[in-house]
């Protein structure tokens, strides 16, 4: 069973998706568990406090190396981590591989900064893999701890009831996911592709195929000509 | 005031988010109103059925186009909208320029897919932008809408204590932020750079760019090589 472990200041932000939907199915399967854990819990004074000003000045608090080493050295004393993942808009940009690939980990901490971002010196002594979900920023690193782990968790075998749904996405095979479409065949005079309703399973698949191939022409050419996009 | 009407199945899964944090001091402060809606109270039958199995075969159900022209014509009659955004990881990559752009805008409808998408025809002839957080898949739409919402309200006026914040954040001006680091000063021997203790603020700036110019050459110099990664 995966384990995943997220350190944050606001668990609020993120106990609802992670105790619904997919993610809640796979942890009542028994095939992921998620602890969240409130770094003021870690801290070391009794005002619980886990940030402070940042050295030479500026705007914004940064998070304090104190109470994150305990955090993580008191999850290392129960149990080895294969990765270390630090959410942060100057991570390297996940992708889908990306997903793949942790989903057949063991154990994994998401660190998530928030405020003006953590002490560099965690990134140096603790950190194993920075991660970045997109170039934008974010007021912190919840949404994408949250993010990371929906990603990988409903690729672990046994999450998603219908396993071949997750094999016909987007850039499982570089190509963007062809259109959809379900009741009614007219709605206000809309139809339904002609094919779809054929009952002719070659000729459909092989206009999913063309649609997949031209959406991704047209939208994200990038995903055709290189193989680091996947 | 900023208007965001967020259309989901599983409303659960981003309510925590929502109303805690930056996006609630953004509504306390009156910035921005933020309401959720579940599709299913748009259904029209008794069952509240939103989905049903795609044309054509295959894996995966789509959400229904009719619950979805309800909801959103809804909506349209009771104020003009800027945008409907269906988020979908076939859409248009959503880079810190877009959260600038939306966060001028006045109402705007985040439209979330959930299993295997929405009916094409929703996205032919009601939405107006599609947009990707990243390159991997989700189990839905609801996180993407989450982090685009907070992407956008952070940039509002008045919304972060204090507003140099954003300005120095990643990607505003193509760089990746500088590192940070708060107390104490030395932490098992591992120390703060001496420059940024020198009280010296003139070689602290130049410090703190050089950093983000290295650190985006080393990490991301796609950033400083191209206009629309901006």
């Amino acid at each position: 069973m995966m384990r995943i472990d997220i350190i944050t200041v606001l668990p609020e932000l993120i106990e609802g998706f992670l105790f619904h939907s997919i993610p809640k199915r796979a942890q009542d399967k028994g095939l992921v568990e998620i602890q969240l854990h409130n770094l003021r819990d870690y801290a070391t004074n009794k005002y619980r406090q886990v940030d402070d000003y940042p050295f030479g000045g500026g705007a914004g608090m940064v998070l304090m190396i104190e109470p994150i080493a305990r955090c993580i050295e008191k999850l290392q004393s129960e149990r080895s981590y294969d990765e270390i993942i630090y959410l942060t808009p100057d991570g390297k940009p996940f992708k889908q591989a990306d997903a793949n690939e942790l989903s057949g980990k063991q154990n994994l901490i998401l660190l998530c900064g928030h405020y003006k971002g953590i002490d560099e010196r965690v990134r140096e002594h603790f950190v194993t893999r920075e991660i970045s979900i997109g170039d934008y920023v974010l007021s912190g690193g919840e949404l994408a701890a949250a993010v990371v782990a929906d990603a990988v968790i409903r690729l672990i075998p046994g999450v998603l009831s219908d396993e071949t749904s997750a094999l016909t996405d987007s850039f499982q095979d570089n190509l963007l996911a062809p259109p959809v479409y379900t009741r009614p065949a007219d709605f206000r005079g809309w139809k339904v592709p002609d094919v779809l309703l054929s009952g002719n399973h070659k000729a459909i698949e092989e206009w999913r195929y063309e649609m997949s191939l031209k959406r991704t022409q047209e939208r994200r050419p990038d995903l055709l000509s290189s193989n680091d996009s996947k």
